[in-house]
């Protein structure tokens, strides 16, 4: 790590390199290892990634968003506005209009009297995760959270040295009673304190593709409400990333809509699924004292997030258009995936299961648990000979699942491609496996 | 903190509210003085604020933006490109154009074969900064820095449980000689290993409005390079946020172009000041290895800075506009400082003192080191009655520092608020000055 030397009570330091010198946060962090698979990608010409969880290209709003841009930028005083510094909880009038258009959707329970004032506007959801990890990790603190997960958050909990436990999610979702277990157990060995958060989506879930059921929604909340109420409250940190991305509407109210009190559920939602990745905002709601430090926190990384999106954005969402368009997202989605299934069924070896998604963009795949689809794993091999790509399983599971080592399942995407190159991208996985699993038994 | 409890070996935790289980980075996080200025700002009618470091409002290139929007959104390829996401590191384009901008500008040692690969772009300059922090300092880690310094700062400092050294500076910045003799202070405490960066601004410094001299750029990176070869690599942070705003133009060349082996020296600008703050975009460029490290630390804050603000900035650096309107804006600026220059030498009492800024829009007053000009002070008090506001020196000092708990000094904003306002700003903070110092002498 560097060249420190202990010599009795005398320490001789040297260094070589500034980077010898870095901190333990920055030591923690590696790249993550879909950018290996990315690299793979760009090295093999003609190669098919259905690892990228890219939002579909051809249905970005161009129209949409010039006329609000030309809007905008019309009259001096709102275009000087947008490029001007906005304040670092951000813009008022976009933060009132979220908490009304998700009051009517909802996503509160109508007790819980949350306002604008309960609302952080992040750049992505992802910055709001990791607001929220460097809100509540110290070193050695526990994270409870699905297996599989959203790989990207495994990795930002990893740099803040918190440990994180994976627990048993099933085609409904993670499963409450294994919540419990986990945090009984934690008790009995005196942890219970190190728990800060158990982090889940509720919603067509990244890597999984599936919708938390009803009932388990309120029994998390419950049991987490328990435990507070026993002296260790821990965060709820509700992912719903995908819940405007579920194929069928109404969707169902988010674990938020249960809590009357507003004390231990931080609901985050990403616009880069929903409207456009490229103006980088998201949103979290949640406990007031919590949204004030994230806010805190935020302001030392950049002020707030661009003015200039929450500006346009702020139009787009009060438009009509806004939600024709995620309408006409969740048909276009809902068609890729249709053919995506099709294309399994077709082709994929009888021992392949799968689980239908329930929105978004994202296909989860199990092979019998005897094969491995790591990446250094021979199926992963066959399809980059095929000039195919997936996402290894493995690299969704929390250290101390057995799947992070062995796992035999993958993670498809079908958001950016093209519904030719997904049926195409599927048949060359389905001849890799083919492949692989005649060559075994 | 937390309510734990130690009973013997028997460790008994009860918390009541999630706020009660922070991490150690959030108890360090706490809002900046700064808002609570802003707050007394708001809460007095009519009050003029001499504070908040704002950029003009009426030079924000409104028409200049609209344009190349409108070419940006013309055609559905450039409009769906802007609003796809990015690549954490920042658009090439953008990075190859600013590689090129900057070596033209004779920002690089002719030596040090810098390209794209060595700039990050981040969400405003401050992300850079934070991303500094957050890839070199672990606790206890030393920070030296100018006295005073951008109060900012010191707060991201401190958040990561940094300790920070105040330098003495003077009209001509921060003092080569003293960071040699505090270094060497250190190294006799065996406390070397400890320090890791030296922060400087090197253009119409935030808080004192002055430029670094040329002499002492060379100085500073001799210093550390000797140290580097003693085994000591620190990293030089050279903050340039306000170069295009410095009123001679050209102006001299940053520290980062006496550094022919790109090892030591991260360089930061921000395109707040120069165009739009609204945009949320600045950059770092320095040794790879660093701004590989800081790239995947950001990978996990956002994925990146928002493509869309991005690819515009692309078309507007390109421009023929873009170095018109920073001219323009040095013009604009300029003369703001010439009326308050004027206003102060025919209102202000004798026994004050100022700088004359070079650039930026920071003025730096001192009082006879007798008054305290701090936030509970009595000429603060006077101010506030005047409705007048201004940044009391006090917050701008590292806590090593005694001026950070006594300082006769202040800073004056003159960026945001119209000639005539500034003037009567001024000419109430003269009021203020006169009535504190009659009343103590």
């Amino acid at each position: 790590m560097n060249g420190k030397f202990i010599l009795g009570d005398c320490q001789i330091s040297m260094y070589r390199n500034l980077s010898d010198r870095f901190s333990l946060l920055a030591w923690r962090t590696t790249p993550p290892e879909i950018s290996w698979l990315m690299a793979q990608a760009i090295e093999t010409p003609g190669l098919i990634s259905l690892a990228a969880g890219f939002v579909d290209q051809e249905s970005l709003p161009n129209e949409f968003a010039a006329k609000y841009m030309r809007e905008m930028f019309e009259r001096n005083r709102s275009g000087q506005s947008a490029l001007q510094y906005g304040t670092t909880q951000g813009d008022l009038v976009l933060r009132q209009h979220l908490i009304e258009r998700l009051a009517g959707e909802g996503v509160f329970h109508p007790a819980a009297e949350i306002d604008e004032s309960h609302v952080l506007i992040g750049s992505g959801s992802q910055q709001i995760l990791y607001l929220a990890a460097e809100a509540f990790l110290d070193e050695n603190d526990i994270v409870l959270l699905e297996a599989p997960t959203y790989f990207v958050v495994l990795g930002v909990f990893k740099t803040r040295g918190a440990r994180t436990i994976g627990i048993d999610t099933d085609a409904y979702g993670i499963v409450p009673k294994k919540v419990e277990e986990v945090l009984l157990q934690l008790k009995a060995q005196a942890k219970l304190g190190r728990v800060k958060m158990l982090y889940v989506m509720s919603y067509a879930t990244n890597p999984m593709g599936i919708t938390l059921a009803f009932e388990r929604r309120r029994q998390l909340l419950e049991i987490l409400q328990r435990f507070r109420d026993d002296g260790y409250p821990i965060l709820l940190l509700e992912d719903a990333a995908y819940r405007r991305l579920c194929f069928e509407q109404p969707v169902m109210p988010p674990i938020k809509s249960f809590e009357a009190d507003n004390d231990l559920v931080l609901y985050t939602e990403s616009l880069s699924k929903s409207l456009s990745p490229g103006i980088r905002l998201g949103f979290g709601v949640g406990p007031k004292p919590i949204i004030d430090k994230m806010t805190d926190i935020k302001g030392n990384h950049d002020f707030g997030s661009a003015n200039l999106s929450q500006q346009f954005l702020k139009r787009m969402l009060i438009s009509r258009e806004f939600d024709a368009h995620t309408e006409q997202l969740r048909q276009i989605y809902a068609q890729k995936r249709d053919a995506v299934l099709q294309i399994l069924r077709e082709t994929f070896p009888a021992e392949v299961e799968w689980l239908n998604p329930a929105g978004g963009f994202y296909c989860w795949i199990t092979l019998p648990s005897s094969f491995d689809t790591g990446p250094h794993g021979a199926i992963f091999q066959q399809a980059l000979k095929e000039k195919v790509l997936y996402v290894p399983g493995c690299l969704c599971y929390s250290a101390d699942r057995p799947e992070s080592r062995h796992s035999s399942s993958m993670r498809l995407a079908y958001g950016m491609i093209e519904v030719e190159q997904l049926q195409e991208g599927c048949k060359r996985l389905a001849r890799a496996l083919e492949r692989s699993l005649s060559l075994t038994t």
